[in-house]
C-alpha cells in the first residue's frame, strides 16, 4: 500500500472522479492526459461508461484497492467523494476542483470540512483549486495540462507552483523547450499537505534533481525553514515568491486565501536555508534549465567565448552584477588561445573570435575544449550571435561536451543564444544534445548567477551545536527593571554594560566615581523607551559635578524616575535583537546602530537558533560592513564576541517562550569586544 | 549639397568604394543592400563594370556630384579614398572597414592619419570599424545588414550603436518583431563624428521618435550631456551603456579602445539629463517597442487585465520594483468591471476575469476599455496567457485600442505575452496592430518603468538660471590655509563655521571664550588630511581649561601645527563636494557624512553647475535621506540652505578653473541652517 505523497506521485490503480467524454470538460480532460498511465484508471461518473470503459456512480462502488482518487467534481460535491474515499481507505485525493477558501468565506468553511473528513479518514489532500499533478517517469498525468514536459532525455527538474494557470504556462513552456521534467505538482490552496511536506518528499525522491517553487505563501513557514535547510544540502531548491508588493499580496490574496509573511523575515529565511531566489517563474525555470542539464558549478570564474565584441562586453557586465568573474586568462592560455583566432581577436577573456564566420564550426568546439581544460575558469559560456547557430556549430558544440565528460571534465557549457528566430531549430537542436542555452545576455547571466548559488548552498557546512541552556525566569522577576533584566540577560551568556540603577544623586555620584569617568546617566521609567528623544541620556559626564547636575535633571524628568549609571563606553554601534515571527518563530536581527544610521534600515535577519559562522556572514552582508573591519584607520571590531552575543540572543528566545522580544541598542563594538549599553526585553 | 549627418542619412547620390559582384564579399553585400536606394548608386571598383552598372577605379573619376562615399576597402586603401572623396568634395563618407584603432596601436596612427585627411578635406566620417547606417524611411541600407528593420507603419525608433555585432542582433530582432526603426546608425570607433553631434542630429530628424544607444564609450561627455539634456526635453533617449564591470571594460578596450569613464558620475550625469538607463541592449529596444508603438504613459498607475491570477500577482510584484503602482479599483469602477467577470474572479486589479475561454474575445476588449476610460489608471496591461493568444482576442483587442484613440483617448496599451511557441504569429499580428508585446511579466515590467521614465523626462523642468560671479583668485591666496579658504568660500557664496587659526595657548583660549563654550580645536598641517584619524580633533571642551590642554596637545602634534578654534555645532552630518571629471568636467557630490555613515558611501554625484531643485532630487534619493525630514523627533533640517551650499560649490567649480576639488566635509545640517565645519579645497 502507497501513502501520503508516494500515493500521489507513484499511484498503481486510480479512480478519476467526475470522469467524462464530454469534450472541453474537466473530466474529460482528465481522462485524456491518464491515457499514458500505465495501470489501471477506473471511471467514477454519472454515466455508466467513458469512452467504452464501465463506470461506477460513485467511488464507494468501486471494486479493489485503489491509490489515487484525482477528483474534478463540481465544488459542492467534493465532500461526499472524499468521505467515500475515506471510507475506502483510498490514501490519498488530488482536488482539482476550485469554488474554496480562494473564493471567500463559504468556500472556507467547504474547505475545512473537506479538510476534516479527509484527516480523519486518513486521505491526504493536494489541492484543492489545482491544475494537478505529473510524474513524468511514470508517466502520470493527473492534471488538466496537455502533455508532459519532458523530452528524450531523463528528467530532473520537479517544479511546485501554487498558482494553476503559472504552473501551466511554466509547463507549456517546458514542453516548447524540451526541458527535462521529473515531477510536476500543483499545489493550490493547499488545505492539507503542507509546502514543508512535499519538499521532504521531493528531497528523498532520486528522480529529483531540481526543486522549482513558485509559492505565493509558505504554509508552516518554521516547518518549510528545516525542511528545505535538510534539502539544500543534497540537491538544489530555487524559488520564485510572488506576493511581495502591496498589490501583488492584495491579488494573491484575492486567489489564494493565503496570508503574506513579513517579506524580509521571509526572504532572510530563504537566504539561510539555501533556498536560492529568482526574480520569476521564467528566471527559475532558466536556473533549473542550466542545473538539471549540466554538472553543478564548483567556482565563479567564467569564460565567455563570442564572435561579438559588444555581446561579449556586456554579458561580463551583467555576469558581474551576479558575482560572477571574467578573469583575464594567464599570459600562458592566451597565447595557446592567440594560435586559433585572428590576431585582431582578443584571448584575455572573453575571448573573441571576432566574425569569422567561415571558422566558427572549428573554433567555437577548440576554443570551449581549451577553456574547459584550462583549470583557470568553473563555466565556459559560448555566445553564439547569428550564423554562429548553424548545424555545423551545434554538432561542434555537442561533441565537445561528450569529449569533456568522457574525459571526466565537469565544467558546465551554458549557451547564450541571439539569433534571428529562423534559427529556433539549431537552439532546440542544442538543448536536445543536452546543452543549454537562454536567448541574449541577461537571462543567460541570471540564470547562471542562480545556478552558481544554488551550487553553493549544497552540502553548506551546518554542524549541529548543543544550545545554551536556557536561564530561568521566575515570576518574580521584572524584566522591564534595566537590573533584572541584564542579571536575567548575564544568565544566558549576554553580558551587558557594568550599571546600576540609583534612586538619588548621591547614589549615582557614587557609582559613577567607582566606574570611573566619563560617565554617562540614562532616565529609567516604564514610560520611557525612547530616552534619547527626550533628553534621558547624558553623555560624557566629566565629574562628580557633572554627574550630580545631570542625575537631579533626569530623577526630576518625571515622577518616579530612577537613574542607570554606566561608564561611557565607545566602538561602533550596532544593533542586535530577536523577536518572535507568527510564521518562523524565533528570529534574531543584527545591523549597524546609532540614531543617524538607523534610518538606513542597514540589518538582517536569520531564524533562530544562529550558530556564529551565520552571525558572520549576516555581519559582512550589511552595507556599511567595512565597519567590522575598522574604518578611517580604527582597530577591526572584535567579531566573535559580537558573534556571541547574537548567537546568545537567538537561544535564549529558543529556549525561553514567555520572552517575545529582545533589544540590545546599541551594542558597543571596539576591538576589546561588544558590549551592549542598552537593553529592552519584552515578555509575553 | 547636403551636409555631415543629414550627408549621411539623406544623399541623393552615393559611391560605393570597394563594390564588387564577387559573392560573401563585404563589397558584395553593400551592393545589394544599396539596391533598395531611390537614387544612383556608382560603384567604385577594380572591375570595370559591377552587375553590370559601369564601374570607376578611383572615387576621383565619378562625373559629378557625391553626397555619400560608403568604404568597404580593406583598411590600408581607405587613407586614398578619404583623401579621394576630399579633393572631389564629398561630405561625407561611411567607413566599415576595421583595422583601425581596435587592433591597436599601428591601427590607431593609421585611424588618426585618415581623419585628418578628413577633417582637413571637409569629409565627416562614420566609423571606421562600423556596419554602416540606414535610413529605413528613404529607404537606405548602407550596411552589410540585411534588409531593413522596420515593418509596414512608419518607423520612429533610431538605433545608434557602437558594437557592431551587437547591434546587427538588434536589428535582426527588429526585423523579427517588425519593429518601426527610422534611422540606424553604426557608430564604430567614433573617429570623427562624436556621440553628441549624432544625438543633435537625431533630436532635430522629425523621423525619429524614440532613441537609442547601444554604447560602450562616450565621446566628448560633456558636449553629450548637454545634447542630451536638449534632447530629451523633446524626445525619450534610452540608453544601454556597457562595459560597467572590470571584466566589461577590458573586453571594450580589446576591441573598442575606448577609455572607460567614472561609472557613478557617468551614470548620474545620465540620470540628470534624462537619458534613461536600460539594463541591456535588449531590455532598451523592448521598452523602445512600447515608446514607439503607444503614445506616452502619463502617470504610473497600472491597470492589469488577466486571466491567470499568478501571473497577474507576479506582474504586480515587478511592476511595483519599477516603481509602478497597481492601485486598487475605486468601488463603483469595481462594481462595473464586477458586472462582466465571473463571481469567483476579482476586479480590485489585477482584474482577474480566471480561465473562462469561451468568455476572452468579448472580456479583453470590454475590460481594457473600461479601465482605459476610468481615469483611475495610466496604463493598461493585459496578460495573453494561454488560449488569449487567440486570433479573435488579437482582432478584439486591436478594434478596442482603434476605438480609444478615435475618442481621444491616449492611455498606452502593452501586451504580456505568455503562451506556448505554437501561439507567436499572433503575437506578431497584435504588433502589426500597433500594440506591442512582450513574453512574460519580467520583461514587460521593465519596459514599462522604463517607458514611464523616458515620459517622465520629457519637458522636465529646467529654468535658466545666473551662475554666481566667480570670486577672484589673487595669486598671493593659499587655499591650502583654512582662513584663507574661507574668505575665498564666503566671497562664492559658501559659508563656513566662524573659525579663528591660532599659534599658541593663549590665542586659542581667548577665540575659544570668544565663540562660547562648548569649543572644538583641530591640528592645522599641510600634512594633515585626515585630522580626526591621527587625534587632531577635539570635541566638547567645555571651559577653558580643557582648551588649553587640547590645543597644547595638537601644537605638540607635529613641527608647524596650527590649531583651529570654532564652537561646537550640531547637526546631522553630510558631504558636499565638487571634483573635476575628465569627461563631464565640474561634478558636484551630496551625501551622508560623518565617519560611521561614509563608509556606506550614500553619495550622488550631478554635472555642474546645478540648481536647487535637482539638489534637493540628489538628497533625496540618497538611502538615508530619511534624516532630511527630521528622524525620531528632531527637527527637519534646513533643505533650502544645504542645497544652496551644493548649488554654490557647483557654479565655483565652473567660474574658477583653477579649483580642481573642493571638500565641504562635515556639513551640519540642522533647522537653522547648514554650516560647514571642515573645509579642504585643491587647486591644480
Amino acid at each position: 500500500m502507497t501513502v501520503g505523497l508516494d500515493a500521489v506521485f507513484h499511484p498503481r490503480r486510480i479512480a478519476l472522479v467526475g470522469a467524462s467524454d464530454r469534450p472541453e470538460t474537466m473530466g474529460r480532460l482528465l481522462w485524456d492526459n491518464l491515457r499514458s498511465f500505465p495501470g489501471e484508471v477506473v471511471p467514477v461518473s454519472r454515466s455508466a461508461s467513458v469512452d467504452g470503459v464501465r463506470a461506477y456512480a460513485d467511488l464507494a462502488d468501486v471494486p479493489g484497492e485503489i491509490d489515487l482518487a484525482v477528483v474534478g467534481l463540481p465544488a459542492d460535491s467534493v465532500l461526499a467523494a472524499i468521505q467515500a474515499a475515506a471510507v475506502k481507505g483510498i490514501p490519498a485525493a488530488v482536488v482539482l476542483s476550485a469554488g474554496f477558501a480562494e473564493i471567500g468565506d463559504e468556500g472556507a468553511r467547504l474547505q475545512e470540512r473537506v479538510v476534516s473528513a479527509a484527516r480523519s479518514g486518513g486521505v491526504r489532500l493536494v489541492g484543492p483549486n489545482c491544475f494537478g499533478v505529473q510524474n513524468c517517469d511514470l508517466p502520470l498525468n493527473a492534471s488538466i495540462a496537455p502533455g508532459s514536459p519532458t523530452g528524450d532525455e531523463r528528467g530532473g527538474i520537479s517544479l511546485v507552483t501554487q498558482s494553476g494557470s503559472y504552473g501551466m504556462a511554466v509547463h507549456a513552456l517546458g514542453r516548447d523547450e524540451a526541458m527535462p521534467f521529473a515531477k510536476v505538482y500543483a499545489a493550490g490552496n493547499k488545505a492539507d499537505i503542507t509546502d514543508a511536506e512535499t519538499l521532504a518528499y521531493l528531497r528523498e525522491d532520486p528522480a529529483t534533481l531540481v526543486i522549482c517553487l513558485l509559492l505565493e505563501s509558505i504554509s508552516d513557514p518554521r516547518g518549510f525553514f528545516t525542511q528545505a535547510r535538510a534539502t539544500t544540502a543534497v540537491k538544489p531548491v530555487i524559488a520564485a515568491l510572488t506576493g511581495r508588493s502591496a498589490a501583488g499580496k492584495r491579488a494573491a490574496v484575492s486567489h489564494t486565501a493565503a496570508l503574506a509573511a513579513d517579506t524580509a523575515i521571509r526572504d532572510a529565511a530563504m537566504t539561510q536555508a539555501g533556498v536560492v531566489r529568482a526574480s520569476s517563474g521564467l528566471a527559475m525555470l532558466d536556473a533549473a534549465k542550466f542545473l538539471a542539464a549540466q554538472p553543478m558549478p564548483t567556482g565563479n570564474r567564467v569564460g565567455i567565448v563570442t564572435n561579438s565584441g559588444g555581446l561579449g562586453v556586456e554579458l561580463s557586465d551583467l555576469l558581474d552584477a551576479e558575482q560572477l568573474e571574467v578573469p583575464e586568462l594567464s599570459p600562458g592560455l592566451q597565447a595557446e588561445l592567440n594560435r586559433l583566432i585572428p590576431s585582431y581577436g582578443s584571448a584575455r577573456n572573453p575571448v573573441d573570435m571576432t566574425p569569422i564566420w567561415s571558422r566558427y564550426a572549428a573554433l567555437y568546439p577548440a576554443l570551449i575544449d581549451i577553456l574547459a581544460r584550462s583549470g583557470e575558469v568553473d563555466i565556459v559560456i559560448p555566445i553564439l550571435l547569428a550564423r554562429a547557430g548553424s548545424p555545423e556549430v551545434i554538432q561542434g558544440l555537442a561533441s565537445v561536451v561528450t569529449a569533456l565528460r568522457a574525459d571526466g571534465n565537469t565544467i558546465p557549457v551554458y549557451g547564450c543564444w541571439v539569433t534571428e528566430r529562423a534559427r529556433q531549430p539549431q537552439a532546440d537542436a542544442l538543448q536536445q544534445a543536452g546543452i543549454p542555452c537562454l536567448p541574449w545576455p541577461e537571462r543567460t547571466a541570471a540564470a547562471a548567477g542562480t545556478a552558481l548559488r544554488c551550487a553553493s548552498a549544497i552540502g553548506r557546512h551546518s554542524s549541529h551545536r548543543e544550545l545554551r541552556p536556557p536561564p530561568a525566569l521566575p515570576a518574580t522577576t521584572d524584566l522591564t527593571d534595566p537590573g533584572q533584566a541584564s542579571d536575567f540577560l548575564a544568565a544566558a551568556g549576554i553580558k551587558v554594560a557594568a550599571s546600576v540603577v540609583c534612586d538619588n544623586t548621591d547614589q549615582a555620584a557614587d557609582a559613577a566615581a567607582r566606574f570611573g569617568y566619563p560617565a554617562v546617566l540614562k532616565a529609567v521609567h516604564p514610560e520611557l523607551s525612547h530616552k534619547s528623544d527626550v533628553g534621558g541620556v547624558r553623555l560624557g559626564l566629566a565629574d562628580d559635578t557633572a554627574v550630580r547636575k545631570a542625575a537631579s535633571d533626569l530623577l526630576d524628568l518625571r515622577a518616579g524616575c530612577r537613574v542607570l549609571v554606566q561608564a561611557q563606553g565607545s566602538g561602533v554601534e550596532f544593533v542586535i535583537g530577536g523577536v518572535r515571527d507568527p510564521g518562523f518563530g524565533p528570529v534574531v536581527m543584527v545591523g549597524l546602530g546609532g540614531t543617524a544610521v538607523e534610518v538606513l534600515g542597514d540589518v538582517c535577519f536569520a531564524v533562530a537558533p544562529v550558530d556564529a559562522e551565520h552571525v558572520e556572514w549576516m555581519l559582512r552582508s550589511l552595507r556599511g560592513s567595512a565597519l567590522l573591519d575598522g574604518s578611517r584607520g580604527a582597530e577591526p571590531v572584535h567579531l566573535v564576541a559580537l558573534c556571541d552575543l547574537a548567537v546568545a540572543v537567538g537561544d535564549l528566545l529558543v529556549g525561553v517562550p514567555e520572552v517575545s522580544e529582545i533589544d540590545l541598542n546599541p551594542v558597543l563594538a571596539s576591538s576589546a569586544g561588544a558590549v551592549p549599553v542598552d537593553w529592552r526585553i519584552v515578555t509575553v
